[in-house]
């Protein structure tokens, strides 16, 4: 024996604001991502994917900026150097991805990026330091019909994500640029629609004096588009009501409303639900580079987390890169908070179990374990998922773990059933057992799970 | 006009050593990573995640170490502190993860895990300083089945991987610790390991003199062990060879013996072809905390790129973090080399398609884009993907784009068709045209693109 002392155990642990993802919340993480990935491709979305290590003039603004400081710094691995950072979304990585590569690409180009994300920011409930994004963009054309395909991008998300229950909002930023335009304030936009953007946090009443206070705008101007975004309506009476506010007056506002109208106008040609994609002229996404299209997207069961898929129409994205001109439209998936909301809400893609497997083979005789992975090999060859426990314990102990982990079925077989040519199928949930003759276990088994 | 000078322009690019993947590399990993994880699903191993950063106290060795250097620091976003650090594989995350929740989640537990790495070593040619693992392990138990398991695994994953030309190499520490044993240098058997990981790249002289002069063992000791990893024959041969080797006089060595003829008798009865599992006595992974059956995975028509999915048994997988005995086994499969590799072999997963969806549907008439939604849903809905243009450019316009981005199919109406209920379906590559009613459009379309 060493004189030597073991070394002290390290505490195994995630720093604070970072997670992991044990396996029943996976399952449902990959199932979203699966999901998701599948209705981003059937609209020709195509994947790409970008580091997660930037360098620091790419990712950063001018300077000073809040979200600057936000920015997670890598030190070169033998130096002390920090002259790459982590990625705070996916659109500043994709703005110098088209950058670069745009003339091979050509256009309309679009892509779908899924990854983790970093902010250095204070962790709170729901609020982490890493946590993914799902976006999908279509750049290199103004055209109103990609505005239209992302709603019914987003409708198919949802829908496929098995809610029922939810609500796209749109609104144009040309409506509300608009709007300024006419009250004289065009050029306080940007401060403006940052303090619009707080409306559902902070009430209107602080939001018009936020609107004074940091736009330097009047009372009665604040008023008076606070009034405008209090609009309330079925879809067609907004849009009237739109219509007859601005009396064809303004150039912009028209042209958004004209959009809105016929956004609203496809998606219903192309089955989109009546009620599902609603007007909301409040809603104006706190970015400045937004320009057209809004969205937000609601759970009617769980409205106070907040939208759980947002984006917009940009008039360029990659100016600080490029001299090309790249507009786009499109919108990101909040996977963490979606996942939140479907743990609130008992979702039924988080289903407990903590196994993909449906069936576990039971190590019944350590020395028949070729007939169990024989019998495992064609299930599996059969689209059954199959696990053969590796230990030959006690039949209970085994059949205590599959119940634990949500395996539907246990498959058996001892000396008896080896000597017959059967096994014993249990379902767990219904605990009946059935003996089935070996050529008929595959279909048997696949019958029972579904 | 502003007098104010536009800021410079920043140059689009990725840092040294960090990669972009395109649409027609991504489709391909996309399938890969999809098809590895419906492979380790079909086994009953359950996905996980953990975050790309670690505390540093977490990631780093005893310090010295090689491989701490390459770690990459994170500094905290609002400070100069660097506490926390990239993980470089997904094995110590792994095993921090494991002496965390293991009784929570009790064992056996199989998992697989996937995601990048990040490594601060010098970049080469396919050696990027971030890449993606894809990682399977069952911990908890030190049942061979566990072992034979892996083997089917990998066999499993290259054949859904769409290689029928691979090769898994098998070997076992237990043999190799037994024959150090014999020769009297047992304690010298990680640095004499290490120098035999070595043996494909720098030859059996060079290894044999690296043995002497870094584990300090004799040339003939040095030869002895050679002599035994150079046994080559078919697996049978070299079993009773080695079996001869040490004549029953060594419990270790007879141990891994068995293992290694019952790995291979359970494969041939689970169905694995003759020839796929080939035991090869030279390879040992480098690493020290191997202690059983080690596996490489090489492509026949490839060899040169070395091993696309390594791994091993280990006795305790997370001493470093808990009390616990973890024993288990698992594999890696190198995602990048092996899309390196796909794309030096023209794999078939490479289509060299830049798009996922299969038709174009032609925008003839910005204002029928209700119609071409409606028939792009019903596309859809039947497992088609479909891309509308979002632009009523010229026909040859998007016709080109079609052809550039790799979709089979254009599906195309103006004025003419939608008078008469038609739809003109275009199969690009065969440059024919069928003119089709549109109730049977579908039905058309997926038939033409199987």
């Amino acid at each position: 024996m060493s004189a030597e002392k073991a070394p002290a155990l390290i505490t195994p642990r995630t720093l604070s604001g970072f997670r992991d993802y044990l396996p029943a919340v996976m399952l449902a993480r990959e199932e979203v991502l699966r999901r998701a990935r599948e209705v981003y491709r059937s609209y020709g979305f195509t994947p790409i994917d970008t580091p997660a290590c930037e360098s620091l003039d790419v990712l950063l603004g001018k300077g000073g900026d809040e979200s600057d400081k936000l920015v997670y710094r890598v030190l070169s691995a033998r130096g002390d150097k920090a002259e790459m950072g982590l990625r705070f979304d996916l659109t500043v990585p994709f703005a110098r991805f088209s950058a670069q590569y745009i003339n091979e690409l050509g256009t309309p180009f679009k892509r779908y990026a899924m990854g983790p994300v970093w902010r250095g920011e204070r962790p709170g409930q729901g609020r982490y330091r890493e946590f993914w994004q799902c976006d999908f963009d279509t750049i290199g054309t103004t055209s109103n019909a990609a505005d239209i395909e992302a709603a019914l991008v987003i409708n198919d998300l949802f829908t496929a994500l098995q809610f029922d229950r939810f609500e796209i909002r749109i609104n144009n930023r040309m409506v509300l640029n608009g709007l300024l335009e006419s009250l004289g304030i065009a050029d306080k936009a940007a401060p403006v629609l940052r303090s619009l953007d707080k409306l559902l946090k902070i009430g209107r009443e602080k939001v018009a004096e936020e609107m004074v206070r940091e736009a330097g705008i009047t009372p009665e101007q604040a008023n008076r588009v606070l009034m405008m975004t209090d609009l309330t309506g079925p879809n067609e009476q907004l849009l009237t009501d739109l219509e007859a506010w601005f009396g064809g007056a303004n150039e912009k506002a028209t042209a958004g409303i004209r959009c809105l109208r016929e956004l609203l106008t496809v998606a219903k040609a192309a089955g989109v639900a009546e009620g599902r994609i609603k007007i909301d002229l409040s809603i104006c996404r706190g970015l400045d580079y937004y320009t057209g299209t809004i969205y937000e997207t609601f759970l009617t069961d769980l409205p106070g987390i907040g939208s759980v898929c947002s984006g917009g129409r940009y008039d360029n994205l990659a100016s600080k890169y490029t001299k090309q001109v790249l507009p786009g439209v499109g919108a990101s998936l909040g996977v963490d908070r979606l996942i939140a909301a479907m743990e609130e809400l008992k979702h039924p893609l988080l289903t407990g179990a903590t196994t993909p497997a449906q069936v576990l083979v039971v190590n019944f005789d350590a020395a028949r374990l070729g007939d169990y992975q024989r019998i495992a090999r064609a299930l599996r060859a059969a689209g059954v998922s199959v696990e053969v426990f590796p230990d030959a314990k006690k039949v209970g102990v085994q059949l205590g773990y599959a119940e634990k982990r949500g395996f539907k079925l246990a498959v058996i077989a001892g000396p008896a059933e080896f000597e017959q040519g059967v096994w014993k199928v249990k379902d767990l949930a219904k605990r009946e057992e059935k003996t089935i003759v070996e050529a008929e276990v595959v279909g048997a088994v696949q019958s029972a799970v579904g």
